[in-house]
Formats: structure tokens, C-alpha cells, sequence
């Protein structure tokens, strides 16, 4: 039976007491910068940014390369002391607190190893910040399509660890789909040396593919592999004004169609979110005249301006003459592209504004997201009276962020009490939709007690897995499984 | 140290002798229609289509569906007894050819059982042939992009097993990036259900991805749901000549940056092999005035028509004004189309009309492939004298077909003698290269060796993962691990 956990602090654990001779080891492998047990600079690295987990410690493991990483590795499991990896620490379901583990940081494995254009892609450390490597890549007259909120913090490592998403994967692919080879230190402390530039590979299982989104309870990555892309030429915005959800689908398969899989982004939100945002962030003004029942902002990618603006209003005018769009308004600029975007990207800060929200960041097929919608909104305004569903997201790869909070400004405490029961409504219908519980976020410790109930032959096939490799079970325990 | 496998044909094995009560389970398990153990229809199952490989088997199970594929392996699993599974047994390296255990088709699961238009997907059952499935998304305005060779008789479930290749992973990638879900029967006769249609789900380890391509060794797979895409309205090709296959990486990097990306595939040939395929082939003729050293397919893929030509053109254009192209053809019509890749497609048939070859299907990061080429051309000729080098095709994923033969005909079978070393000679190369000595086909029985010298951690990881899944080793034994 489905257990819901709910979004409250947990209780802080102890740090683990560690043998001296362990720490003693450590600390000479490392080296006197390799390593801290300053309360002062851990504070930051035993605490999720959300708030939500408080860990602990016994120190912080700082490596500065893929042998130092490995020797920690190795000493920690001959002693059977379990390791927390640590990236940019932008989790948001506790993958990377630890919890009296020792807690290794990738920060100082910031190299970058090769740019290699001519085969579109680059080799970097564990450490490296995504916004710096899409620059890097702009830097080559490439592209690094991975885009997301926290990307002036996440860094690739963790990335790869928890097959992060964001904006671009209707058309460039989760982060597991960017990544050409990976070099990882094993349960045991080998060094598995995966670092190939290749497209085309076929010898034996895939072992990369095991360890990106594994959250790190297989190994720790230390460098990775990326493939580079060309840089789009232009790109062309619409704002849509839609009368329902079901038209949102279909002008999606539209728009692909007409423009040839031009459409980099689609995103979707309710009347009631652009209201919101209208209300609580300054500076932002409906691009529309009269009201919609639903928004969706269209970013379509052209590897040529030529034509590009064409494409959309090709694709905006075929959608008006089906009747699945009521009102459109192009971007003419930068700026405009920024303000129709700022509508989307602030609904999160808006909804702050309001009051609490218990969240869901879901998944369901493209087809049937409308009405998992409906029958989801319709079934948690039944059950709990005052409920107010904000749902929106990334409704071209069929990610919503299916958000409740209470109708009535100040009601906040007494309905998130309600999240435990609330969240298992939600998932059993994500469920009944062939859904997913965790599209982007992962799973971590916020939902693993969900993911046990809900997938059995899963969780029971990824436990064998993991006591093969991890037989000593040390590698971020707690997490995932 | 490497041990090279040579390409001859293996003594035949024995049909493994099942208990009778085994055997008598398995026939009321699956009904009349369900098995056969008749020599005339087991003969085209039980070897190869090359020829290098001679099975037995002492049954062959034809479950007509997931329960009955379900039931034959908790049969033979609790019986200890090993099971090849076959789908168009299209192999060439023979993955799919019973030594003796019994073997298991999925050639009666044909069922379609969801095409998605909305989600952009289609979930089929394993024994569909590829060919059905490319039509079976044009009937829905939608393309399957996998396209090879044998695709009249290669199964989807076979084709996912292996994680094919063919000719548009330049821009659609491997099989492996075309399923969103998979249904398989595990070696304990689990049915695991991941028939999502999902592209985003962050629920754990990705099992879909350790079963694909792992060659039968870790379950059957009896069902997938597979990406669709817009069909391209527009495709341009150009042949085109060049000095040097340096010239040919430096002209593809342009090709792609011009066309934002449009190129779906890039295909390298020496002058050598189209002499050979004119001298062979009838009806072929070279559409370009002079002679060049090497030449180059290049087709792009357009979501509109408008414009298509025009950025061919300036690919082209920039490519002449750079020194990297001597001269081009565009093709005017689909006529053109066609014999522009024909002289591609023939040249391994012109290969077999001047003789036997030792082939390398290896890949190599595109940037280092004209360095890997020249060298390799070098070593082989001073080792072997008399040594024809034919290096060719899809340059665009870094994937060169490096065969070789003997320089004169009617010095074959001298020649193919020294095929052991040869290849060992050709794979040290590759691998200093940071190379795959296996590209798009897979290890089967025939490189099994290699790999196991070659890449000693990885095979212990997949060792660990199989033992893991399949403690008594039933699945699939002899290929891969």
C-alpha cells in the first residue's frame, strides 16, 4: 500500500563517529585543502537549500582529481563506511543530504578535460557549473542544450547522477540523452574508465546509462563525455490564448508537424496561474486581449532565420483555421521573447506569494495529460474542500507540475496537513494514466517510500543491481532504494 | 592479451537433451501450434544467414504470446535449462543462434497494440518487422526513423536486444534512443511491465536501458513503445569529391553549423571503392567530371520544403569557398536520390564480386577518424603485403567499415588465413584511438573474446549484473558475457 511522505523537516540525525585510523587516512590522502570539519563550512553542505532535510556529518571529503576520489573510496569501503556524493547540492528530494554519512564534494573537480568540435563534444569534470559549460560550448559556436533553474549552481556531476530535465528535452532529450561516455569510481573503489566521444558503441550492457539517474547508490561520477549541438540561428515565440487543454494537445502535434520538429519548448498553464502572476509579480502584463481559459507559450528553434518566422505563423494560422487557438501574439524581439517567458517561469514565485502548495512534478502521456487534468482537479476539489489546483508545465514532453494549495490566503498550515492523503490521491491517478510519480525531480529520500510501494518488480530488479555492485551497501544509502 | 576469433564456420553443436517432463510441459504450455521440433522448419532457425554459424537446438518454442513467453522460462528456469531467443535472426555475429539450448521465437507476437498519435508514440510486440513498422507510422503521418539493411525481415524486439543501428543515427540516434518503454520476461519468468510512453520519468535505474542491447542475456523482450517523429517534407543530397578524408570531417562540422543540423547522414568512400562498385555494379555511373580521392554522400532532411534547396546549396557553397569540396552534384529528383546512394549501398556487394574480405565494423570519435584511417591503411599494408584496404561509411557517426582483402583476385582463401592477426592488428588501433571494436553490430559469439580481453572492468561489472538477474545463467549463454 501506497505511503505518502510529506513535506516536513525531519528530525536531525547524529554524524557518524568514524575510526581515527579512517580519518587519519583521509585526511593524508587529501591532504590538508582536501578536507574539513570546520562547523562553519559544512554548515552550507548538511542542508538542502529547500530547507526540507537537515543531515550531518563527520567531515567533508573535498578531492581534487578522479585518484584522490577513488582512494576515499577505497578506504571507505574496506572500512564499510557508507559516502554521501555531494554536487552542486540543488536537490529538491534530498538525494545529496547526508545523513551521518561522510559527505564527498565534487567542487574541486572543475577541469575541463577536452573541447573536441569536430566531434561535437567536450569532456569535463564532475565539478564543472552547467551555466559555465553552456558557455563553454557558446564559446565554440556550439550549442550545450541543457537548461535549468538552478543551472548557475548544478553541477554536471550531480546532473548526470539524477538525469536532470528542464526546458529543452521536448526537443534535445533528458540529460541522459546528452551524454556520450562517463568515468566513475565503483562501489569498491576502482576507477571505471567510460570516457568515449562515441556515437555508436556496442559492446555489452550500457553502463552509463546504469549510473545516470542512479543518484549516485552506484558510484561516483567524476568526469563526463557531453555532445554538442549547433547553435540554433534564431528562434520565434508565440503566446496562445486557448479555450481548453485537449486544444493545447492538438496544436502541439500541429505545430511539430507544420514546422518539422522545429518546436523547442511548449508550455502550458491555466487562466487562474497567469492571474496569479498578473497579481503578485511587478512588471508583467498580459500579451492578449480577453480572457482564455489557457495559455501556452510556443518556442520554436530554426537552424536558419530564413523562413523561421514564416514556420510559426504557418503553424499559428493553421491552428486558428482548426479552431484550437483563440488568440496569438508573436514576440517581435528579445525582449518580448523574455516578457512572454517571465509569464511562464514565474508562476512558481507567484504561487509562493500566495501561500504553500503541496507539489507534484508528474508525468502522463502527451494524449492524455487533458484528462488526467481534469478527472485529477476534479477529484482533489472534491475530497478536500478549499483546495486550489495551479497546474502547468512542460506539456510537450507531458510534465505537469500538478500544484494544490488553499483557496483562501491564510489557510496554509491547516491544508498542508493534508498532504500525505492529498499526494496519494494524486499519485494513484497518475498511476491509473500509465504516469510517472517523479518526471525531473527524482526521487532521493523525499519519495522513496512511494516508489517501493508503487513499482515492486522495479524497486526488487534495481536492489539486485545494487547489492552486486554495492554489496557493502556504502554508496549513499538512504537514497533511492 | 586479445584473442582474435576468425570468421570460419564452428563445428556443430548437439542438441541439449530435455528432460521429458520438461519438454511435455512446454508443449501443453503452448498448444499445437506453439513448438515444432520438425528438421524442416528448424533448419533456417538454427544457423545463421551468413553462414558462419551452425546451431542445434532440441525444440523450438513459438509462444504466441507475453503469458506463454512467461510460462516457457519459469519452466525451463526452474528445469535449469538455457533458452537463445531469435527474432528475424538477421545477426552477424551470432547472437541468435542456439549451441544446443532451447530456442525460443517471437515471430507470432506481431500485435500492434496502441499507436498514440497525440504522444507521438506506438507500442508494438516484438516479432513486428521493421519494415511493417516504418509503414505502419507513415499510415499515421509520423516517422520511425530506423532504417537498415535487413529491415524486411529484422524484428523490432530483436532490433532493440541489439540496439541497432543503420543509416540516421547522425540525427535520430541509435535504437537505443528510440524506445520510451519496454515489457520483458525476466530470467525467472517475471513479466516486468515498463511499457511507458513517457519521455520524462526519474523514477531509479533505467532497466530499459540495461536491456537493450544486452543481447538476450538478460531477458526476453516481448513489447515496446517506440518514438515517433514528423516526417521530413523535403530531402536533399548532394555527392560530393574531396582531397582528403580530413577535408570530409571539416566539410561535415560546416554542413551541420550551415544547416542548423539538417544533415541525417554523411557517408565517406575512397575513389578505390567506387571503382569497384562501377567496375561491379551495373547501371551505376560517377556523377562528377575528374577524378577525386574521396567522396561523400550528403543528405539533409528538411521539416519544410521551402528553403531546403537553398540551404544545401550554401552548405555547398561555403564548403568550395573553404577548400574542402573539389566538386559537387545535387540531385535533381528522387531518381537521383536513388542512384546517388546506390553507389554507397552496393559497395559491399561490388566487395563480394572482387573477393572475401576480413571486415572491422569499429568506430572512432569523428575528429580522429581521418588519422585513424591513414594509419591503420599504413600498418595493414606493411604487415600484410598484398592487402587491399576498404574503408568506408558513416562518417557522421564515426562509424568506418575497415575491410580488407587481398589486393589480387583469386588470392583469397591464402589471404583470409591471416584474418586472426589482422584484426588483432586492426582493434589495437582502434582502441588506441579510444575506439569501439563494435559499432552497430553487436558482440554475439564472434567478438566475445575480444571484449572480454579488451575491457576486463566493464566486463566484470556486466558479469556482476548478470549473475545478479540470472543466477542459474539460462539466458541466452554463450553471447556477449
Amino acid at each position: 500500500m501506497p505511503v505518502t511522505e510529506t513535506v516536513t523537516a525531519t528530525q536531525t540525525p547524529a554524524a557518524r563517529a568514524l575510526p581515527d585510523s579512517l580519518t587519519a587516512q583521509l585526511k593524508q590522502v587529501l591532504g590538508p585543502k582536501g578536507w574539513s570539519q570546520d562547523a562553519h563550512e559544512l554548515a552550507p553542505h548538511i542542508a538542502d537549500w529547500r530547507g526540507r532535510y537537515q543531515g550531518a556529518t563527520p567531515i567533508l571529503l573535498k578531492p581534487a582529481n578522479t585518484e584522490e576520489v577513488a582512494a576515499c573510496v577505497r578506504l571507505c569501503h574496506e572500512a564499510g563506511v557508507a559516502i554521501t556524493p555531494q554536487g552542486g547540492n540543488t536537490s529538491l528530494c534530498g538525494a545529496a543530504t547526508p545523513m551521518g554519512e561522510v559527505l564527498l564534494t565534487l567542487k574541486r573537480m572543475t577541469g575541463v578535460r577536452e573541447v573536441d568540435v569536430d566531434n561535437d563534444s567536450m569532456t569535463v569534470e564532475a565539478g564543472c557549473v552547467l551555466e559555465n559549460l553552456q558557455t563553454l560550448a557558446a564559446d565554440h559556436n556550439r550549442l550545450f542544450p541543457l537548461s535549468l533553474g538552478s543551472q548557475g549552481s548544478a553541477m554536471i556531476g550531480g546532473l548526470i547522477s539524477t538525469n536532470a530535465g528542464g526546458v529543452h528535452v521536448l526537443r534535445y532529450g533528458m540529460t541522459r540523452e546528452l551524454v556520450l561516455g562517463l568515468e566513475a569510481v565503483l562501489p569498491d573503489g576502482t576507477i571505471w574508465s567510460g570516457l568515449t566521444g562515441l556515437r555508436k558503441d556496442n559492446t555489452g550492457y550500457d553502463l552509463k546509462q546504469l549510473l545516470i539517474g542512479a543518484e549516485g547508490t552506484l558510484g561516483i561520477i567524476t568526469a563526463a563525455t557531453l555532445k554538442l549541438f549547433p547553435r540554433p540561428a534564431r528562434m520565434e515565440v508565440a503566446f496562445c490564448g486557448l479555450a481548453s487543454a485537449e486544444d493545447a494537445v492538438k496544436f502541439l502535434g500541429l505545430a511539430k508537424q507544420v514546422s518539422g520538429g522545429a518546436v523547442t519548448a511548449f508550455e502550458l498553464m491555466p487562466r487562474m496561474a497567469l492571474d496569479m502572476v498578473l497579481e503578485h509579480v511587478p512588471g508583467t502584463r498580459d500579451p492578449l486581449e480577453g480572457e482564455h481559459a489557457w495559455y501556452v507559450v510556443c518556442e520554436m528553434s530554426f537552424g536558419r532565420a530564413n523562413g523561421a518566422r514564416e514556420t510559426l505563423e504557418d503553424a499559428l494560422g493553421q491552428g486558428f483555421e482548426a479552431g484550437l487557438i483563440a488568440d496569438a501574439a508573436i514576440a517581435e524581439n528579445d525582449s518580448q521573447i523574455h516578457d512572454f517567458w517571465r509569464l511562464r517561469e514565474t508562476i512558481a514565485e507567484a504561487e509562493r506569494a500566495h501561500g504553500k502548495a503541496v507539489k507534484h512534478d508528474v508525468s502522463i502521456p502527451v494524449s492524455k495529460m487533458p484528462a488526467f487534468m481534469a478527472q485529477a482537479t476534479t477529484a482533489v476539489e472534491a475530497a478536500f474542500p478549499g483546495a486550489l489546483v495551479i497546474a502547468f508545465g512542460h506539456v510537450g514532453d507531458g510534465n505537469v507540475h500538478f500544484n494544490v494549495a488553499a483557496r483562501e490566503t491564510g489557510a496554509d498550515d491547516d491544508f498542508i496537513a493534508q498532504a500525505a492523503p492529498l499526494s496519494r490521491l494524486v499519485y494513484d491517478l497518475v498511476d491509473s494514466f500509465g504516469g510517472s510519480i517523479s518526471a525531473e525531480h527524482g526521487i532521493g529520500i523525499l519519495k522513496r517510500a512511494e516508489l517501493a510501494a508503487r513499482k515492486p518488480v522495479d524497486v526488487a530488479v534495481m536492489r539486485a543491481i545494487k547489492t552486486a555492485l554495492d554489496p557493502k551497501g556504502i554508496m549513499n544509502p538512504r537514497v533511492l532504494l
